[in-house]
């Protein structure tokens, strides 16, 4: 493994879905900086064929995509899989524990990963246990959870002495990506319909009580309650994207925010809206304190490829970090990495 | 050493002047987090004296200033040193040899030790290797060098799959600041008598060239030559501070840029403006890349508070970091300490 940073980043990309076929391709423009060793998942029209070409690539690169993952990180011993398979922990946490058992350091897109110590203590402590017998660091992040709600707040604070309360607000135009996200944040539908699919779970942020919980731990509040709160947004105009149309009364995607609270008080606010038509995307941090922050990233930050970034980008200091589950509050600070000419 | 975090974090304040004396205020404002083992400085005057009292606090703390910095650092055997004694390397590297060779890890606000590879080569190493052997970390930070103009720029690339260029940018009212920094940026002064205390080197920011260098390092570039401009900012109107007034006509501050090429391509430019009067302070980071980011925090940051909070906050991260010389970007991203309610 190397730790001079000199030599190629040795990669097996595990999960060749949307990000993960981004993921790679991203990782293969990137030149020397990486090799990749192996490619894992486990669709049959994907098993077999040369990875770059999956992954959408015009040339290929030479490696074949297999099922047989344990066997696939034993043979080639990278030094960080880059893993996008699950938003969900619970579903597929084995394959965490099979990259730590064969000695890989990994970077996960899951969003429960990112914080997992309470929606999952058992699973957080077996994993962290698995990392550190096996001396390798396994990662969760991305854009949100793992930079723009959390890493962002928390770096914000940095040149804090006091923090009253800290609230993040997170505008993302859903019309300017791809269409899975268009339609998970339900725009088009009716309120009616939305409602009634809301019910089912299926609506809202992977991970925003995550970076919720890693916020507030982070600055040393222990939070009495949060309170968590999914609503549309309902759009006041016609609305067209590349993919759809959403009419003025249609639901144009959702507002979801998380409160933490000690005692009484609100300490930290998350606050994401994702729909098609906003006019005005933006990342924002407020802190209350000794000084005040009031820092703004206008436009937003893009997530379809920003998340792509963030998980290249901690590739290199997941590999150099101390052996364990870590978040992205425990590793140095992102930063891009092979990125310049 | 607690690795716990949930010990107190035992503190020597290394330096009492204006910097150490506000630290050493605030970390004793922070109740169990921190205790104050030791305090050392080298001015009669403060010798013999109750550090709490020294440092301008209405009740002793219980520790006396001594000069002995070798035996105050051995006997109390403290987490970290939060040492504030001056801006250059070659003036007080000893002092920080002193400091790891009695087992102490360091948070300095030394501007040249926040990056002091490329002006201080030979000391580096002795520092690091000082650090290595000792089993301790030695960091140098503050809010500029530190944060505004390079922790803060790494941290925006960190969602970026290429960057082209970054431009950082840095407006701070001098006037809302304390007298000795009015001073430094010659507010008050003829343009004349500006260039010729330029002349002896009295003017600038120390630490832009550092932070310019770890920008560009951290990201992947080899600068072949840096380019760098201090000129004065003349005012256009007449500016009343609470210590001084400038007519039109006279030097407000500095204007002091630095760009890093790489052939003759600008990579990055830090611009730093201070003076009295200015408009619109701002911390600003504009990275040309994708995904392109525009972050801002408005109003800018509150120095004097700030390189204070910046110190402190370092602490506990320094305490639990990897021994021998680090900087900012190697460490995990700052955060509030001991900071809330």
């Amino acid at each position: 493994m190397s730790k001079t940073g000199k030599q190629s980043l040795r990669v097996v990309q595990f999960g060749i879905g949307p990000i993960g076929a981004s993921t790679l391709r991203t990782v293969l423009s990137k030149g020397d900086a990486f090799e990749v060793v192996g490619a894992i998942d486990v669709d049959p029209a994907k098993v077999g064929r040369d990875a770059a070409l999956v992954a959408g690539r015009d040339t290929p690169c030479g490696v074949k995509v297999r099922s047989d993952a344990d066997a696939v990180l034993r043979e080639t011993k990278p030094d960080v899989v880059l893993h996008t398979t699950s938003s969900f922990l619970d579903r597929m946490y084995d394959q965490l524990i099979v990259c730590a058992r064969a000695g890989c350091n990994v970077v996960s897109s899951t969003e429960e990963l990112s914080y997992p110590y309470h929606r999952h203590p058992r699973i957080s402590q077996e994993l962290d246990a698995a990392a550190r017998e096996n001396g390798v660091t396994l990662l969760g992040t991305g854009v949100n959870p793992g930079y723009a709600m959390d890493a962002l707040a928390l770096m914000a604070t940095g040149v804090c002495n006091t923090v009253k309360s800290i609230r993040v607000r997170r505008v993302v135009d859903a019309g300017k990506r791809r269409l899975p996200l268009q339609m998970k944040v339900g725009a088009g539908l009716s309120e009616a319909k939305f409602n009634e699919k809301k019910a089912t779970g299926t609506f809202g942020h992977i991970g925003l009580v995550e970076s919720l919980y890693m916020v507030a731990e982070k600055l040393g509040w222990t939070l009495d309650r949060i309170d968590e709160r999914l609503n549309p947004v309902i759009s006041t105009k016609e609305v067209v994207t590349p993919y759809l149309t959403v009419e003025s009364g249609q639901v144009a995607g959702i507002h979801h925010a998380a409160e933490g609270f000690v005692g009484e008080r609100q300490v930290v606010s998350l606050d994401l809206k994702m729909y098609v038509g906003a006019d005005d995307p933006v990342d924002a941090v407020t802190v209350v304190g000794d000084p005040p922050i009031d820092l703004a990233i206008r436009g937003g930050i893009f997530g379809d490829t920003a998340t792509v970034a963030a998980l290249i980008n901690a590739a290199p200091l997941v590999r150099d970090a101390r052996p364990g589950l870590v978040t992205v509050a425990d590793i140095p600070l992102p930063r891009a990495y092979a990125a310049v000419d």
